[in-house]
């Protein structure tokens, strides 16, 4: 069943989202608040956008070119009406495809920024996983791992060009380990906290290729107040 | 000049501190209380003691038997008092020597449990230091690096013991490398923030001797409140 949202936080936007599907996730709204985006930044790839969010409010606060993709036809067809819904086509090149294929016939160092909410859980031999199940993809690494988003960014990235990802903090050392075999320096990690007195559940981690080395641990966010409510730095995102 | 002070916290413990040579930091602190200790915890090795607050604390929160080395005879000498002092002969080894010598003539997995506070910074050949101060050694890479500490660890750790440190944020991604070098798998790690909205400035990170990955980000510990006071967390440590 669609819905119609307004897009947390951003209240020019508005997204369908198809509840039989997933709805845009809090890592989501962070990510696009977390990446790094100066004025030199004219071009940016969105790598496995799913209903679109991410990009949609990179629209607001950078007016680069962006390029979103997004292999599974069903949830492009939902992204798309998001596009059209907001009259951002010209902001925003949405592509039906599999990245891991498309970036060998995208020219090297095309983009300034890559940014990526991939799937966050591994795949074994023993998962059984209906691999054709919207949420299958988009949760587990079967069409997108590490390694692919890191090699992808190699390519495609200018030199010093910076890749952001939101993920999951038990996998932060095989993200490092990554980025590290794609000459991509971790320059800064922010964590996200469900509570104060919690262990972080999100990482939000900025690469820079071929960076120097030296790293920043930015202030932590919380989400929610002890009594459940949201903290008023997430506010700022949701109202 | 030497002070004589409570080893804040910890009410029955007392230190001389020499105000020429170093206080304890705040890192002293926060490391015991940091660093897993099960009961099946019987031998810590505390490398680069100073002038023995870990170890103090330590004997607070576990009867495993401490021993602890310090490279520096002076510091060495302020540790000694301080063991005295607090009459825990029998519970604290304390050894004047170098640890990278030291170390080889330890049997193999002889530690359930390391502690390191080691120096912070690195030494570049432009450094222009005097090797033969006090400070210097503790806090310039002269003495005992990353990798001294892992390689010791990887010798005298029992498998699946733990090694615990406490470092700086900017160093996380070479703690990690030289971990992974070493066979110690990163486990924990928490961060500590002066102030709620200020990038973290130090971290504790604990590893485990051919251990499984999985990590876990601990709940932020912060310094300060907004108007400069303790945090009840801290003060918890510091009352």
């Amino acid at each position: 069943m669609e819905k119609y949202n307004y897009l947390l936080g951003y209240k020019n936007l508005r997204v369908y989202q198809d509840s039989e599907m997933f709805n845009f996730s809090i890592d989501s709204i962070i990510l696009p608040n977390f990446v790094t985006l100066n004025k030199g930044v004219k071009k940016i790839l969105d790598i496995g956008c799913g209903n679109l969010p991410i990009s949609l409010i990179l629209t607001t606060k950078t007016s680069a070119k962006i390029t979103a993709v997004e292999i599974q036809k069903d949830v492009y067809d939902l992204a798309h009406k998001n596009l059209q819904l907001n009259k951002l086509e010209d902001r925003i090149e949405l592509i039906n495809d599999d990245i891991c294929n498309l970036y060998k016939n995208i020219p090297t160092e095309t983009f300034d920024v890559i940014v990526c909410n991939p799937p966050f859980f591994k795949v074994s031999s023993n998962s059984h996983l209906n691999k054709n199940d919207y949420k299958t993809i988009a949760r587990h690494e079967i069409a997108l791992n590490l390694d692919n988003i890191f090699s992808i960014s190699k390519k495609l990235l200018k030199n010093n060009g910076t890749i952001a990802i939101v993920h999951r903090p038990e996998r932060l050392i095989e993200i490092i380990d990554t980025m590290h075999k794609y000459n991509i320096t971790p320059k800064r990690i922010q964590l996200v906290y469900p509570k104060k007195d919690k262990d972080a559940n999100i990482l939000l981690i900025e690469g820079t290729k071929n960076g120097n080395s030296g790293m920043k641990i930015m202030p932590p966010l919380f989400v929610h107040n002890s009594d459940g409510s949201y903290t008023e730095n997430i506010k700022k995102y949701f109202e």
